[in-house]
């Protein structure tokens, strides 16, 4: 007999899920693989009621917390994992399939980070601007001719691929010779930084103010490129907020 | 981006699936994963034809193969795997985890081999006579406070497994090459040589007339076990037959 899977810092996150059934087996298939952790976005109110309601619902579905959009859902998350297939768009950040992640969540557990897995509603999933709180795109490889998952079912497979392969946290001392590297820095941090990056760029009229949406969205997913860590994330914060208060000045 | 999964040689049998939910969700779940051939054995007719005619069902579930029982659907497989959780009985054939599911199944695809992946009804799961016809239990590991999965789910995790790491057959040259060591017997022949057997062990008196349904149960196990070829079959088939004749005589 296996031994049962072991839990990893992992907070799932549905983004405005439609179908009451789809929440209920996300969430049935989170306590199969040994998760506990849910958060909802932007969640239609009356399905919302009827999933929790459900006879059967899982504790984990009670538990739940629930956020007005992505933002602040994975304000703490320090690795945002969107997951969907790019089938009719083009992606704008990194792109790894399913049976690769293990290496990349693997190094978050170890370093003590706290990841977001990211699933979209149902019919278009996730958006542009709910692509660009994302660290990555996940891909799970489907075929071609019908890729497009049910939201329960894609769940599931995530979950099981993860909890089949990482290793929960190492233990004390081990972790803290890799956090010696620099804790991660959380979503939160990110989003203070380009807001104080932003205005800097405003007031030094980097560009036209036509331009200010696309700099912003481009910024976001730059500072998600970087991998900062939480001591480096301050850093340039002092570093921007005195360039701001200079040509402010 | 990944390459879409290649298909395997390999039978989805749902047996007696009680939800239409579920049925569509099993077959758009094979239809992700590259997966085509779905048989189901012993369906209630009202549901089997509600899932066949739902909105968008797959083509997969217009061509569905239906069967009155499990052993007329696998008549032609070589390897059975029967899928469920062990926790509330006493398991009578090996148990593999899915993960390491792989290695036998690419096994069996190279040597010409034809795969059933079995699934029991949602309440109960597959029954003791069922699995008998199986050469393996496969266990998705699960959290032991919630083992069990739901059918569509469990589905789509077992076909992301298979699709993800199993490689389609070997070319032409060498495929010939392992199926020197003889192509595998289906499970009609199986079931055609434990007739003969039980006849033999009957005519010799071999055990009480009362145990005759256990000896039935333990025989069809035992030469599920002995991964025969389709040519060691018909070699013990004869023998078997010539003793019957003696005894008989």
């Amino acid at each position: 007999l296996a031994d049962p899977p072991q839990p990893v810092p992992l907070e799932v996150v549905l983004v405005s899920p439609r179908n009451p059934l789809n929440i209920g087996a996300a969430a049935r298939a989170m306590a199969n693989f040994g998760f506990s952790s849910l958060s909802v976005a932007a969640p239609f109110a009356p399905h919302w009621r009827e999933a929790r309601s459900a006879v059967g619902a899982p504790d984990l579905l009670q538990k739940a917390k629930e956020f007005p959009s992505l933002v602040e859902a994975v304000a703490d998350c320090t690795l945002i994992l969107g997951t969907g297939t790019v089938t009719h768009r083009k992606p704008e950040q990194p792109i790894i399939s399913l049976p690769a992640l293990t290496p990349l969540v693997q190094r978050e557990v170890d370093r003590g980070g706290h990841i977001a897995l990211v699933f979209g509603p149902e019919k278009h999933g996730l958006t542009r601007e709910d692509l660009s709180f994302c660290h990555q795109l996940v891909e799970i490889p489907t075929d071609p001719r019908q890729p497009s998952m049910n939201l329960g079912q894609a769940v599931a497979v995530c979950l099981y691929e993860l909890a089949t392969h990482v290793a929960p946290p190492a233990a004390v001392e081990a972790a803290s010779t890799v956090r010696g590297q620099g804790l991660p820095v959380d979503s939160a941090h990110l989003n203070l930084l380009a807001e104080v990056i932003e205005k800097v760029t405003l007031s030094a009229h980097y560009s036209p103010y036509s331009m200010r949406d696309a700099n912003r969205h481009d910024l976001r997913m730059l500072l998600r490129r970087l991998s900062l860590s939480q001591r480096d994330t301050r850093r340039i914060l002092g570093f921007f907020r005195r360039i701001l208060h200079r040509l402010k000045g």
